[in-house]
């Protein structure tokens, strides 16, 4: 088993606004894809549509302010049954957010492309909070042939 | 034991303008540290120097257009012993870079620090060899507190 991990800080932000980024629809197409629908609530399927593919997170825990939990039930193989980590805290005038994406059971190259991809993906969270701008797909920030 | 991995796709490029880029004092002071000093060649030791700290990698293998290794002799505790392998590719126009920061020997949080770090000095990488100018330390991206 082998994890893609990240840490970001958001700058004069809270570990709230993050959560709310990654607990409402609104928040979640500002920085990740901007086709996401579904049911971002506990136990709900939120259904996230990229260029290059989608995938359906299920919400499997939520703490306001503290932590998120998603389980991938649906998407590219290596994705599947894999869970996603967000751990929240302040830390003076940021938010501190501990990234983890759990459970791939091979280390393969798509492992290697998700890891840069995911890092995208949290610096245009991070942008998002600190100027109302993020990055989503399909306006993400390419980084390779496999976008 | 954990890694880190990333993967990038450097376009209209080779692998042996990445190889340069990783193996020349001028190619490595463009994408990751400005001040960067020491031996490049096999079984020499390059030395970083970071505004947050400094590392000092010894050159382990090399294998022109095809493969970078090195090894970390000296630098924070966390990293000390810990290994870095650059694999090198064409594929079509762009050259794919797979890149693996292997063994360290605990998931602690400076590891999550890290790995996005890295993506941002990858992207750095691609950028210095698609526009010419990258974001090495000190003019490298900002991704928390922890710089």
């Amino acid at each position: 088993m082998a994890d893609i991990l990240h840490r970001i800080g958001v700058e004069q932000s809270s570990p709230q606004k993050v959560y709310d980024a990654l607990t409402t629809l609104d928040g979640l197409s500002g920085w990740w894809a901007e086709k996401t629908t579904g049911n971002p609530d506990l136990g709900g399927v939120i259904a996230f549509q990229f260029a290059a593919g989608a995938f359906d997170m299920k919400v499997t825990e939520l703490d306001p302010g503290r932590l998120v939990r998603w389980e991938v039930v649906a998407g590219p193989p290596e994705w599947v049954g894999t869970t996603v980590h967000w751990d929240l805290r302040q830390e003076g005038d940021s938010a501190i957010v501990l990234f983890k994406h759990e459970g791939w059971r091979e280390q393969v190259e798509f492992m290697n492309h998700c890891s840069t991809k995911w890092a995208t993906f949290l610096m245009s969270l991070k942008q998002l909070l600190e100027t109302g701008q993020g990055a989503p797909d399909p306006l993400d920030v390419r980084i390779s042939d496999w976008h």
